[in-house]
């Protein structure tokens, strides 16, 4: 399933500066606010009037991604996306990004090309500057950090502490699917190890497939918002599954809440994968991560502002914290929402 | 000479929300441009009139550092200023850093809390805000990913590309010391790993020790030349030896330099290490790497704001690009002067 290389240029043969100079040659700035980007000590990055918003995100080969079935461009694009994503969880534009890699010596020049070709492919699509980074030798695995910049008018920001008793719990997109892909693909390699002759039979599951490999952060919905003069009450994205970012929402805003398992957003494609699996799908839409969707609250009285949105669904309202944090089942049972989200630690 | 952990508590008993409150709840915020810390999805910065420098560094166990011999509370100090240095570099000032970092499951909290207290220290230190950052586990090895972020008046920054023709070449502090730090460390653990009962023998070299585990990032220098109203015309910090830091000077003004090898500032313990090791000296100071000096270029009519600073070498001088790059040695010889700064990637 791995992708073979049909040339392979020898990282040393380029040497640090060449590398990042050939990999970044084609990047083209799209912001004003970016004075100087690649090639010197720092990026300067010229900000008047607005506030900078900054977010890192690591991601190691083996922990985070398996390269046995993620393309490189894929991932170049997606590592990108996860950083945006939580851009756009703060109400804010991303503008800049750092990207830092360390490889190990099994990767050549045209693998990198191909990760940043999915690196270069996100930047267009979301007008984003690459302004810096580190390029390194890593003794095993493939190492990627990414630093995003945005920007946003003073305190037009949004933040996980601030939802308020009664309000509305959206959410955008859909859930569970990429967790049904990652579970897609961890069968086929399992499959694929055991007999390298059969093919991945990924047939009618692009869908997940995409969720999986190439998530899309909800520029479209910043947009809406600010188009619609919608202040969400707090927002945050999801990257480790509804129930666990519910959870820090009600904690950081010192209140409980209700979810209803009927309002959840599921894609026909994720629950018909789930029931393939013999697994629930409101299970894999609570617990699943890395949809990289994003939950807000909202005021009430601004229900018909999302109304005819159907990228925004209502799962919920905030409670006081004294009501915990339950979710109200289709067959009317009530449950404790706990935190099953991915935890990088406890996997080991 | 690996530490010893007294106690030991395990990360994943904290999962990773607990981990990051735990290792930042001492981290106080110290620039009124740091509207929004730790704890979000990104966090937020005012800059208003001012420009945004950022730059990034991935450091890897095996690659960067070396446990046996560099104590995490070093390490934790160090990352951060190496980043420091590059905001330095651009004449800005730093104000946020995010740190992430990717541990194998060897690491208990105490030792994260360790590292965090040297990263603390260099906050504390330089009046930079931990803004935020990402922790994970890692399949091998200890990874840290800093991003540093700085600010500066408008157009205030110096880049390298902007050095002019008869620019003398200024050095901060003294070189090759870090180098032969590393040396001596090598050379110390090579004996423990044939002979683990012989005690490591650092007698009368704390100094080139603590140049290699405890580099300053050189705001000092920043800060007399803003009080000496001295703009550098080219300026960077030196992460590979002078040599290489040199040639990037010159190639991305488009000049050439002559440097003498009778005014490279070489410290006292460095030069009697350096001799007892075998080593030249000079080379030790041109192509050994980690002193996280600054090299800057003036014009001429400024070097008597400068000459009473003992700290400030001057080196050399640029010239057309046609005369090359050449090094002027005590003995009348003239070389040219080649990288042989630390290549990551040919080393593998």
């Amino acid at each position: 399933m791995e992708q073979q290389q049909p040339s392979r240029t020898e990282i040393a043969s380029l040497g640090e500066f060449g590398l990042i100079e050939h990999l970044t040659k084609n990047f083209e700035l799209h912001n004003a606010s970016t004075i100087l980007a690649v090639g010197d000590d720092a990026a300067v990055i010229d900000h008047f009037g607005k506030q900078t918003v900054v977010t890192t995100d690591l991601l190691i080969e083996g922990v985070h991604f398996d390269l046995m079935y993620t393309p490189l461009k894929h991932l170049g694009y997606k590592s990108v996306m996860v950083n945006l994503s939580d851009v756009y969880a703060m109400n804010a534009t991303p503008t800049q990004i750092t990207m830092s890699i360390g490889i190990s010596n099994r990767f050549g020049v045209e693998a990198l090309d191909e990760f940043y070709e999915g690196v270069y492919i996100a930047c267009e699509k979301h007008g984003v500057d690459l302004v810096g980074g580190d390029t390194s030798s890593s003794q095993k695995g493939f190492i990627i950090s990414v630093t995003a910049i945005g920007e946003v008018a003073p305190d037009a920001f949004v933040k996980r502490s601030t939802a308020q008793k009664g309000d509305l719990i959206c959410a955008t997109g859909d859930f569970g699917g990429a967790f049904l892909g990652l579970t897609l693909m961890e069968r086929e390699k399992r499959i694929f190890l055991e007999n390298p002759q059969i093919q991945p039979d990924l047939e009618g599951e692009d869908y997940i497939v995409k969720r999986l490999l190439k998530p899309e952060a909800r520029k479209d919905i910043i947009d809406f918002l600010a188009e619609n003069n919608i202040v969400p009450t707090a927002m945050m994205d999801v990257s480790d599954g509804i129930s666990s970012e519910v959870l820090h929402l009600c904690k950081q805003s010192g209140l409980g809440c209700r979810i209803y398992e009927g309002k959840l957003p599921i894609h026909e494609s994720s629950r018909n994968a789930a029931f393939k699996f013999g697994l629930d799908p409101t299970v894999c839409a609570l617990n699943g991560g890395e949809d990289y969707e994003l939950i807000f609250t909202l005021k009430q009285e601004d229900y018909d502002k999302i109304t005819f949105n159907e990228e925004i669904s209502v799962i919920g309202y905030m409670t006081e914290m004294e009501e915990g944090c339950k979710l109200l089942t289709k067959g009317g049972n009530t449950f404790d929402i706990t935190a099953q989200g991915w935890n990088a630690f406890a996997k080991q």
